[in-house]
């Protein structure tokens, strides 16, 4: 993660991640989340925090959530309903229950069905925010299987081109396993920047990169730019697609944008937010079963010969390193069990409000 | 396509689609494919040129596939040999043969899968190039399901910080059918640019933009800059990452480069070709049978509120206009399907010289 989003250290509080797991799963059983429910989400929310993935783990969306199920745009106890069903792939309707509750099931849904055809897939709409779309790719790789997340929704992203917003951030995950080295995870939006990374530079006072968001006619901005905030609101400007402006390959970015849009939400059986702005998150969920390709051994052994052929590459300067996506994560991992995860002081803050006004538990910090 | 790669008036020559499709599947013949698939290979390439997609038709391509034909690099008559199948999935051994040769049959392959389960999903390895993989996505299209196709070879591109090439350019594409509009296809190199780009802007003395490319100790250069050239030779630099540098979220487009990576090679029982070097490229099908996930004419309406809705999107200038993957390409048949394929005259020349060695019939100019 680029500079600009970390928590500045003067601002750092370091919290008990088995801590932080109990405070969060007592909050969404206050929220009248049923207990096992509760666990996969203080699960998921702890488990990307701990990966040093800052802009979905407890911080940014958690007190939205909280909101949400108060206000009643969140369902509690879904009802959800299988749409459509063949031999290697199902369609869902979550009933407006939380995504990050919905995915790891959904997860293990299309692994069961790779199991015994080589492919499974799983759409699932009528749902809500689904976290790091990577957490749940890596459900299938701890299951000798590739694994691929992607998540479609809101209006935040400006086409190429365009005066106006259309598509979401849309990220893609895969996940797959290896041998001896951290797995690989990849997880990004196809926007320049994902829209909690807003949020992260208002918090922290510092600066987007050049390529990231647009003015307000659409114009990108092609310098490093800051947010600004009020005390409550965060305005959240257009994003840019990956690559920034048209000359630097924006339209691929939005493309693939698109690509996560088609598979998510209009295989789902569903229109997108720019038609209909209910607010109906569309997730995808795909395993394949690496039995079904080739010998795991030498899938994973191959892994790790890319991997390690990866992190052996010469770099351009000595302050920097090539790496593969996850490894970082890994390592991140490593020191946030140990040390504490770090958060921003008004985050803590918040927790311990949210704690009186909810009677459980406070967090620990360290 | 940006007008740096664009073939200038002056040096271009209209030939007629039906000729060129005639004296490629002749060049074809003469290299020892048989005709079934002599036919195939000449409609990919022009279907391609028809489209628009320059860099990957006649004019970059064939003349390597005839160079490897002759060289024994690419075989002819290929045995290809199922290495592994589950119901839903079938990994493939295609013996060296031609990728543009091979792409269509294993799509349809992953269609008949996708018929009966819901998904189908077919790996390619030792297989040659593929030519413009949405091409093959396009298939599953017209099949009325959504189709992936991936490619993955060469070691062209850098990844972030790198200061050696590790990965190939990558492509990814996804087709998906619509009722009125021009069917959605996004096919784009998870590069900056293509490797051919590169041969298109030296060919016309004109420009890469910022982000494209790096210097030879990997460093990227964001300002546009040409490219050198020889007679005979044009040297690729290393190409970077979509997204450019590191902070423009060159990151992504390398771990998108990993996602191909892993799907089409390691998937398939192979390393890259960072491992090793022989050349063996793999390649991706996937299609998705619409009718197993929700209505079919609810997803084609859904798809045309989708495309309507961004053609609508206002723009940031008058100069330029919103549109979405596959409209350009869709624009481009209809002119050049009536008005010719413009060539750039020297390829026109190459195809005049291989005509008289190869004692076949000559492409019609308009």
């Amino acid at each position: 993660m680029l500079d600009q989003f970390k928590t500045p250290k003067s601002d750092e509080i370091r919290v008990d991640s088995t801590s932080l797991r109990h405070v969060v799963r007592q909050i969404f059983i206050k929220c009248g989340v049923p207990d096992y429910q509760a666990e996969i989400g203080s699960d998921v929310l702890v488990s990307t925090d701990l990966r040093g993935v800052d802009t979905h783990g407890v911080s940014n969306m958690l007190r939205i959530y909280v909101k949400d199920y108060i206000s009643g745009k969140l369902n509690p106890k879904p009802k959800i309903k299988i749409v459509k069903e063949n031999i290697s792939n199902l369609n869902i309707d979550g009933d407006n229950g939380l995504g990050i509750l919905q995915g790891p099931d959904a997860m293990k849904l299309a692994i069961g069905k790779a199991k015994k055809t080589g492919i499974g897939v799983v759409t699932l709409f009528n749902s809500g925010h689904i976290g790091a779309v990577g957490h749940h790719a890596m459900i299938a790789a701890d299951n000798r299987m590739v694994g691929i997340c992607l998540t479609a929704g809101g209006t935040l992203v400006l086409p190429t081109f365009a005066a106006e917003t259309r598509t979401g951030t849309n990220p893609i995950s895969l996940a797959a396993p290896s041998n001896t080295y951290p797995y690989f995870l990849f997880d990004a939006a196809m926007s320049s920047i994902a829209g909690n990374k807003v949020r992260l530079v208002a918090r922290n006072g510092t600066k987007l990169s050049s390529g990231s968001i647009a003015d307000n006619k659409g114009n990108p901005i092609m310098e490093s730019v800051g947010i600004e905030t009020s005390e409550d609101f965060i305005h959240i400007p257009p994003l840019l697609p990956l690559g920034g402006n048209r000359d630097q390959g924006s339209h691929k970015g939005y493309g693939l944008s698109l690509f996560v849009e088609i598979l998510c939400t209009i295989l789902s059986g569903n229109v997108p937010n720019m038609i209909d702005s209910k607010g109906n998150l569309c997730h995808f969920f795909a395993a394949f079963n690496i039995d079904s390709f080739t010998e795991y051994t030498q899938f994973i052994d191959n892994m790790d010969l890319m991997l390690s052929k990866l992190l052996d590459t010469p770099s351009i300067s000595e302050s920097e390193r090539v790496i593969y996506p996850g490894i970082m994560e890994f390592e991140n991992e490593a020191d946030r069990i140990k040390n504490g995860i770090p958060l921003h002081k008004e985050v803590v803050e918040w927790f311990d409000n949210i704690s009186i006004e909810m009677d459980i538990d406070k967090i620990s910090t360290f």
